[in-house]
C-alpha cells in the first residue's frame, strides 16, 4: 500500500476508453435515463485515508447494495436465530427467481437475493417503527454524510412497477415467512433500494467490514466473528449468479447493485466502491468488475 | 341408459360406508368446517331428465369448478387469440405452482390451473364491468336456478388468505400478462371460487357440454368445435396433476374443485356432478372419484 | 361413414401443397436422409375395410410409435402392479428430459416418454428371452404382414448415438428402477424404435384399440377396460408435450414418432395412420397433425 | 502461530466425545464398512512444519477430494479455454444432480461437482495416456509419499454401482461435452476417487495451495493467479450445497469427500486435512466440519 491514488489513476486511465459499455438497467424507467458515461472509484484504507478518481463523488442509486446494510443492521440486533427463515447458500439462479423459493418452501437461499432481503426487512420491522429511517441513519452515521437520502422518483417507480417483488413477498407470506404486512415490508424494502450515495460515501459506509467491526466513530458496532460471516456471505452470494466469477476474477467479498455500483472489502486492508451504470448480462457493472479485477491484480492481494 | 336412477342408487349404496374418507380442504378455515359426512350425485341426460341421490340438492363451494364457467364464458366472446396468453397443455405440477410459470415467462400452461384462470378472469374484465356477476348470471341461466350466489364468508376468507394467488397475479403482471389491476382481477377471481351450488345445479349448468353447445333454453351458446375443445381441456387438464389418473380410471372430461365437487361429461349422453368434501392427496374428492369410476363402469361407456 | 376414401382423397388434395414442410428428425443421421416429400394416410374401419391415399404403403421408421406396442404387450402380461414403477400422468416436459425423472426419484411419468418405455421394455425382459422378437411378432400378427422388420442401419445408429437413452437407463438403474442390464434393455428398446412399417400396416396393427381389444384374428387380445386405459394414456400422454394441443385440435387418442408417423384411434369407428417426415418444433409430423385435424373435422366426430 | 500442536490437541480433546457421530457413506458398500470411530487432523505450515493428532496417519478413501488434484493438474496444462466446457459458479443443488446439467445444456456448473470433474478428467485424457497414473504421480510427488495408491476394492465397487456417474457421462456425451469414450473417462474418474491416503499425506499434498504455487520440491508448479483461482473455486464450490455454510462457519477454501476427509487452506499460513468417516446430511464429515470451525476460531484467522 502507499500507492493507492496512483493505482486508482492507472485503473481509471486504462479503462476510460470503455466508459459507456454495457446496458443500463431497464427494469425501472428512471434508472435507464442515467447518463451512461460515468465511472468512479473510491477507496478507504483501514488507517482512515480516502482516495478517489473519476465520478467518485457523484450520487447514484445503490439498489441491491442496500441489502448489505440491511443485513448488517439485522445482525446488530440478533444472534443467529433468524437463519431458519433465510439460508446462507448461493442460489444458483437469478436474483428474483421464484423457482428455488418454491422448491424450498418459501425460505430464501440467502439474504442477498431479493426474497432474502425482503425477509431481512421484515425482521427489521420487529425492531424499528420505520426500518427505512433506521437503515438511512445507519448509512449516514457510517459514511459520515448526513445528506444521504432516498430518491423519491426512484422509490415511486420501484413501487409502481415492483410486481415481481410483490409476488415474492406474497409468496413468502403464503408460507408464513413474513410477519408483517406485505405493503409495510415492501415500502421499507423499496425505500432501501432507492437510497442514493456516492462511491466515497459507500467506501466509508462499509469500512467497518474491513476493520473487524470498528465503525466510523472508532467504536465496535459488530463483533469480529459476525463481520467474518457477513464477508463470507458477500463472497459466496454477493454477486447473484456471478458470485463464482467474482471470486475467481476479483477475489474479494463484494456486493453489487443494478444501479451500477459495487462495494468490496479486503479485510484488514481497505474497502472500495466502484460505479459505472453500464451492466453485463448478469446485472453487474461491466466497468466496475474490470476495475475491481485490476485493483486486486495491481495491489497483488486478494483474500485467496 | 334408462337405468340411471338405479345405477346412482347402487353407487351410493356401495360407497356409503366410505362417507367421511379423505381430508377436508384446509387452505381456508371456512372450508375445513364443512361437515365431512356428505355425499351426493346428480346426473342430467341430454334428453333433459335429471336424477339424483344422497345430498345432491345441498349447496357447496364450487371452488375450481368455476374455472370451467369462466373458460366457457370467455370462449363465447372470442375466437382463439387469447391462447398466446394461456397454453393448453397439462402442467405436470401442482395447481398453484410458480415454477412452470417462471420457466415459461409468465404464461400459464392451461386455463384450469389458478394462474390460467386468473388470466381468463383478466380477459373477462375486458368484456364485463363486473365479471363476477357475468359468471353468476351465466351459471344461473344454465342451471335454471336464480338463487345461486356467492358465499360472502368464503369470499372474505379467500381474499384474506390468498397470498399465493396474489403472488401468481403479481408475477404474471410483472411479465405483462395481466391487463387489469391485480386487485380488480383477484376480486372477481375470488368471487368465482366462492360460488355455492348443488350437484343438481352443477349437472344442469354443464349440460351444454354434453349437448354440443345447446344451452338450457334450447339455443346454441357455443358451437360444436368449441365444445369439443373445452371437453378436451377438461380431459387433459381438469384434474390438476391427477388428469392422467382421471382419464385412466374414469375416462370422462371432468373438472374438480377443493370443495369436494367434480363435474363430468359424456358427450352425447349426460352430464354429472358428484360431491363429497373429503379430498385425496391431490386435492380431488376421494369419494367423488370412486363414484365416477363406478359410474362409467356400470354404464359401460366412457369417451375411450 | 361410407365416404372414407373420398375424405382421405380430399385431405390429401388439400394438403399436398404443403408436402415437405417441417424439419426432418436429425438426432440420428439415417433419419435425416429420408426423402422429405412423402405423405400417406391409411384408415381401417372396425368393420374391417381399409382405405389409403398417397404413400400409405411405403415403410418408414416407426420410432416412438413402438412404445404403444410395448405397452400393449406388457398389459397382456400383467394387471397393474407395474404402475408403481411408471406413472400415468402427462410429463409437461420434453420426451427425453431427466429433470422430472430426478424430481420423482427415477420413476418415469408415463409409458410414452423414453424413460417410461425403457422401464416397460425392462418389464418385457421378465417375460421374454428376446423382447424385440416378441414385439415384432405381436406387430406382424396384428398387421397381418410377416415381412415387417427392423432396419439394421437405424438400429446401429440408435445404439451408436443413443447417449441420452443410456443416461436415462443408467439414471433409473441408480434408483433401482431397472431389473435387467442397461445393455440388454437398451438393445431391445433400440430394436423396437427401429421397426419399419407402412401406414397401412400401422392402421391394421392398432385396429384392436378401436375394437375393444378384438385382434386381427377376431379373438380378444386385451379386455375392454385395458383398451380404454391404453386409449386414455394415448390421449393424455401420446404426443409428448403436445398432448393438450393434439386433444384440443384433433380429439383422438394418438401416438406419434419422430420418423413422422402418427397413429390414432376413434373407439368404435376406426384406426388411422398418417405419415410425412417433416416435423414441427415439438417433434410431431407437421402434415400428419394437419391431416388428422382435417379427418376429425370432415368426419365430424372425435371422442369429445 | 507457534502453538499449532497445542491447538490440534485441544480440538481433538474437545471433540473426541463426538467420535462416531454422523452417518457413514452408503452409496458403495465398502465405504459403509469403515470403522466409524476414527478421527485425525494434520496441519502443514508454509514454513514446512507438520503437526498431527489422532488417526492422522491412517489412510482413507479421498473420494471427491481427488477433484482438487484433477483440477490442479488440468490447470497446469492449460490457460482458461476449457472454461467454456465447465462453469465456475456454485451449483445450488446436489453434487450429482442432472437437473441443472439439463437446464444448462450439458455444461456442468463447476469442476467440483461430479459432472464437472468428469469433464476435467476427459480433459486430462487429451494430455495423458493414463490420467489415473498422472494424478497418482502428482499426488505422490506433492505429498512426498510414493506408496499412495488406489484401493482396488473401492474402485471395483465404484465401477459396479456407478450408474449415476454413467448417467452423467452419457448425458454430457449427448451434448457433445465429452471428447473421449464414456468408459475411458469413467475408468480414470473412478480411479481418482479410489485413491487412499492419510491426513498427513493430504495436508502435504495441498500445501502448494497455501504457498502461492510452490510445490513440495520448492519449485513453482502453478502461478499465483491460478492458485488464487483454485482457492476461490474451493471456497465457493468445494463443499457442494454446503459451500455457503462452510464459508460462514469456517472461512477457509476447502474440499470435502464422502470418505469423511476435508482439506482446507489458509493462503500464506497453512494447509490442513481432517478426517472422520461420519457424515452430515449434506455428505460432509460431521466432525471434520466442527474441527475446522474450531481451528479457525482458535487461530483467530480466516480469509475473511
Amino acid at each position: 500500500m502507499g500507492n493507492e491514488q496512483k493505482i486508482l489513476d492507472e485503473i481509471y486511465s486504462e479503462l476510460k476508453g470503455l466508459i459507456g459499455a454495457g446496458e443500463l438497467a431497464n427494469y425501472i424507467p428512471v434508472l435507464s435515463q442515467v447518463p451512461a458515461d460515468q465511472f468512479g472509484i473510491a477507496l478507504k484504507t483501514v488507517s482512515g485515508e480516502s482516495f478517489g478518481v473519476g465520478d467518485y463523488q457523484t450520487s447514484f442509486s445503490i439498489q441491491s447494495i442496500s441489502k448489505l446494510f440491511v443485513l448488517s443492521l439485522a445482525m446488530m440486533h440478533t444472534d443467529s436465530d433468524r437463519w431458519h427463515r433465510v439460508g446462507r447458500e448461493p442460489s444458483g439462479t437469478s436474483f428474483n427467481s421464484l423457482v428455488q423459493l418454491e422448491q424450498e418452501n418459501g425460505r430464501p437461499r440467502n439474504p442477498f437475493i431479493n426474497a432474502g432481503a425482503i425477509v431481512m426487512t421484515d425482521y427489521l420491522c420487529d425492531f424499528f417503527d420505520c426500518p427505512r429511517n433506521a437503515v438511512l441513519d445507519f448509512i449516514r452515521a457510517q459514511s459520515g454524510n448526513d445528506s444521504i437520502n432516498i430518491n423519491q422518483e426512484v422509490f415511486d417507480s420501484e413501487q409502481a412497477t415492483g410486481h415481481r417483488n410483490y409476488a415474492l413477498a406474497h409468496f413468502m407470506k403464503s408460507y408464513g415467512n413474513l410477519n408483517h404486512d406485505v405493503e409495510t415490508v415492501l415500502k421499507a424494502y423499496f425505500g432501501h433500494c432507492s437510497i442514493e450515495m456516492s462511491c466515497l460515501d459507500l467506501a466509508c459506509a462499509v469500512s467497518f467490514l474491513s476493520r473487524e467491526g470498528i465503525g466510523n466513530d472508532g467504536k465496535s458496532i459488530l463483533d469480529k466473528s459476525k463481520i467474518r460471516r457477513i464477508n463470507s456471505l458477500m463472497l459466496t452470494c454477493g454477486a447473484y449468479d456471478n458470485a463464482g466469477e467474482f471470486a475467481f476474477r476479483i477475489g474479494l467479498p463484494t456486493k453489487s447493485g443494478v444501479g451500477g455500483g459495487i462495494v468490496g472489502v479486503l479485510p484488514g486492508s481497505y474497502s472500495v466502491a466502484v460505479w459505472s451504470p453500464g451492466l453485463n448480462s448478469a446485472g453487474n457493472s461491466e466497468l466496475g468488475m474490470k476495475a475491481l479485477e485490476l485493483l486486486t491484480t495491481k495491489f497483488d492481494a486478494s483474500i485467496f
